[in-house]
């Protein structure tokens, strides 16, 4: 799905959630475990549940790795089971060069058919232009994080730029809204101003919201664009609404509610 | 293995070289492909080939992701076959946050038992924190790296200090050299002595001797320490010395010649 697809889904179904397949073994519930392959008849109960109240899926890979080579075949059998119809995202958080960048990028490009992966940027472009030699894929760059260490490194600088605003602008000249989209999380509402002010028709893949304590309301005040450019991530509060044999009527809800909420921002 | 069994291996063997599996399908000898895991038949005769001249194996995940399922598994057998003779790295650059690097390091720890995994630090503590979690196992930070676009982000600052210079000081508050290391490149060997400055105790894991054109010469005259306190590692100029049925054979002298040349810098 390119960058133009993305934005007819959005419109025709009136929302721009993304569901995270942060499918923790540990967490899915306990009548799933007698099959075969727990994990991907959960993620196919989700899929079923949620599909008509979202745009994209976005499997972290951390939870497929953690069950070995039988996790990485439920990733694809999950990327698989989405098909064509939603924007795929696999959050792999990934960040090598040359060759092997290009060896991650063939694992979830070629052998898997995401539309996207997301990249950090610390090793500078030689990490984010072998991505971008896939016609019609995303490089998602990790920009302003969700998190309370985010802190840490994303706000230092020289005074002038903070090291999110860098990133952003050297992005820019490595691609465009084409093939390069941001992470930019819901927990810090207040940037979003100053980041489409630098990237103001790039899609920013925005986690936080839910469980973390964004709000759909407060990413779009100045986040949205005139193709919206937002794809609002929610993991758990969807996945888990449940842990009981209604788990995916109750995540359905939630999806609903979210995209619902959603419907007053997509014109 | 512990920190102190790593300088004592070290001191055991008069080296302190690391071999890069980074076992690409496409460069591996032709003859092997009979083999039903031609990777990891691979990997055990350059294993069986370079173990008596090397501390440290350093699988770099791309490699077998790129092979979906099957590559994992060639990955868990790999790390398997080593044993605990060697210290074993998972270079995997990851770098989530909370709940997720936990299943990183659940994978790579404990289904698999690497003594470490490489982390990238965009995203800051919340990335490194899980790791340190594991007991007598290493967090390896991305510090300063070999490759060109390195300059990028790394030695952005605020005219003191620069990225990967506060990279390692925070790192400092979360950790020591019992269960951190630095990435620091062969390529930029003129910076050993300020990164010595602020991490005098801790291992660098360097890449970029070899093919990549730096020198176990120059990374020694200020990156060592009283405990040796570097792991160089080599990968194509070992692992793919030859691509003919001597390859093994190849990878045998590749790593004796640099163990040779480690010899006069072990005391």
């Amino acid at each position: 799905m390119n960058y133009h697809q993305l934005v007819e889904a959005i419109k025709a179904k009136k929302n721009f959630l993304c569901v995270g397949l942060d499918s923790d073994f540990e967490k899915i519930p306990k009548h799933l475990l007698q099959f075969d392959d727990p994990i991907f008849e959960f993620n196919k109960r989700i899929i079923d549940a949620t599909k008509e109240h979202c745009v994209a899926y976005k499997p972290n890979t951390a939870f497929y790795e953690s069950q070995g080579a039988k996790g990485w075949s439920s990733l694809q059998k999950t990327v698989d089971y989405i098909g064509s119809s939603h924007f795929i995202i696999a959050d792999a958080k990934r960040g090598d060069i040359g060759n092997t960048a290009e060896q991650y990028a063939k694992a979830f490009f070629e052998n898997m058919n995401c539309d996207a992966v997301t990249i950090s940027p610390y090793m500078g472009r030689d990490a984010v232009l072998p991505f971008l030699k896939f016609k019609e894929k995303f490089a998602i760059v990790l920009a302003l994080t969700s998190n309370e260490s985010a802190k840490d490194f994303q706000f230092f600088g020289d005074g002038k730029t903070t090291l999110f605003e860098k990133v952003i602008q050297q992005s820019n000249h490595w691609g465009n809204e084409e093939n390069i989209m941001f992470v930019v999380g819901a927990t810090k509402p207040e940037y979003f101003k100053q980041i489409r002010a630098i990237a103001p028709h790039h899609f920013l893949l925005v986690p936080g919201v839910g469980t973390q304590g964004g709000s759909v309301a407060d990413v779009c005040k100045f986040g949205l664009n005139k193709n919206v450019g937002l794809l609002i991530n929610v993991s758990r509060q969807i996945i888990f609404a449940s842990s009981g044999i209604d788990f995916d009527k109750q995540a359905n809800a939630a999806a609903k509610q979210f995209a619902a909420e959603m419907k007053n921002y997509v014109t």
